[in-house]
């Protein structure tokens, strides 16, 4: 039987919606304001969950301090006070939190030290998440 | 593959837990307080999952405004700052939480501008929530 | 020297703003949807800040047990699950948040186990509070 | 169709996690400061997902009264300002918060009032959380 | 007497701390990695206290609808979805937090259309506040 | 004129309220379940507002990374992850969260890399919170 690790880390990043594929007007009309020039920013809160069997011995799902360390050095590192938009990721896909989601997931889904990566939901705003689960 | 957009709308309301089936000694036993005549309230905080493939171009599940507007129109102009007995809705069944998420997700249902609703999630208090999936 | 200590009780009820010194368009005005018949409501959370000295022999500025009686019979007992505006309180006085406050505060003041009640503050939604401090 | 009802309940607790199946350096690495003599505590956060169908009498999936009696005798009484370790449940299984899931929802899955634990989800910092579905 | 009435703006917004009088290297001490070329972002949540004696006819301190319209011209239009550092106000001053609870607290204090603005409260970060009171 | 920096960390820990002043029967009065024998514990989060005039190269108050050295080495780092009964500073004093906020105070008063420390609050609960402004 199965149980669930959620966890939570914070990171800070400017991003600027605008979609190469769209003329001026149909950026503004898809992104609003997010499409302002110059960008804007969030705290990001990215939640993990990861899943699997609870270890007999431990009594845990994932070791924290090697699941934390993967994700510093493959998620917070690479994004945390930085420019979303200049991330090779994001060269030729708009950073929507949509998006920030999936590579997200991408980063993480073969590095777990132990069980497998459900979801990541990444809350953009008090008002606002979203989610990938790779399928 | 899918990603999911929740989106989290505030109103505030009175309700009151009554319903014409029962005795008032079967009411105040199945409400509580909830029965007080003359009613209470809550700011309810509606949390609305929408889940779809990202576009490939705007990189979005669904745009966040004509979201933002269907939910408007349909929900909240509908519901906040009212008293819920007297919605037509609510004419023959009674506005638990329960019954308020069942119609709101019926309202959203047929309406997205893009992608599916998977829930609709209503906070009735810090420590309460309550749930509909249409399933 | 003073410590503080700061409790919060949650109580939900409805009302409607409206005052009879007012003609029906300065009270839409004045309130506007707040002023909708029929009355809506809240999850109000009250915040009682008490202040005095630590006791030497309990290192409590007030015991725990004993505020929170006094606030259950004084104010939670009386409000909670009501219409503000069926209150006697409340029959010649609008029940804005504000005169919410201000009342709280005169039916807590005298009645302190110990120290006195620096403020009440009333959380109306999660963007709003309001504050009474009895100068 | 189903609804689905969660419920939020605090307890208050001290654990210190430690395996007699380790040694002291392998209690260490896996636990790092939880394992820190003398333990330390949390403020947990229970939640409870109870599913089922609506009532049509009552529109409730569970009466909220009796569900909080189950859990309260069940699980706050018996946890709530306790030290863990001494619980006859974590005799022979740390109690890390894994295990606290599946020990909350082990007492609680044949108690439901009305319809039936969809999962026990446990908050035990802000960042952290654990869940456990049955399955 | 005086109540108080604090109201939440949110505001998304990017910046980066980096300050001409400093060398590079002062730079990067100072501000760590706030200092970091292309910028970050925040979720900034903006609090403002305004204090005044509560109006007897409409038991309010402050018109809601008048206190927003006048934070939503002068300060949400102003910075919300804008790079910091590209505002006049910080043409000559670094845009840390600190100053800009200076400069949010400078462009409402003359325009309350009640009362007086107390403070102004800014929320960096779950962890982080700036607060300035204009003494 | 002056800026106020508040910062909060969080220190999970085991406590026990017990006081060899009083006897079994009065213990167990003034402090109800939290006199368990075997201690319950909490997550505190730790709040510390820091006041000063802002620095005008810098635009800062205080620098955030030497306040936050500050704080781990004189109070997480001697609290974190332990029980507070067994600190020397509760060897004759009941550690309640009144005499927490009152120690923290002590260790920090004298040391800010710059400003002085206005308040040091911690919250023990999601309902209750303890202050201490060293007057």
């Amino acid at each position: 039987m199965n149980a669930y690790f959620g966890r939570r880390y914070m990171l800070s990043a400017s991003h600027r919606l605008h979609s190469d594929a769209l003329s001026a007007e149909e950026n503004r009309s898809a992104y609003g304001k997010c499409n302002n020039p110059h960008g804007h920013g969030h705290n990001y809160a990215v939640e993990v969950l990861v899943g699997g069997p609870v270890d007999a011995e431990t009594g845990m799902v994932v070791d924290l301090a090697a699941l934390d360390e993967v994700v510093r050095t493959r998620v917070t590192a690479r994004f945390d006070h930085t420019n979303l938009n200049l991330d090779p990721l994001f060269a030729n896909r708009v950073p929507t939190t949509e998006n920030l989601c999936r590579e997200v997931f991408g980063l993480l889904k073969g590095a777990m030290p132990a069980g497998k990566v459900e979801y990541v939901r990444v809350e953009e705003t008090e008002n606002n998440f979203f989610e990938f689960r790779g399928e």
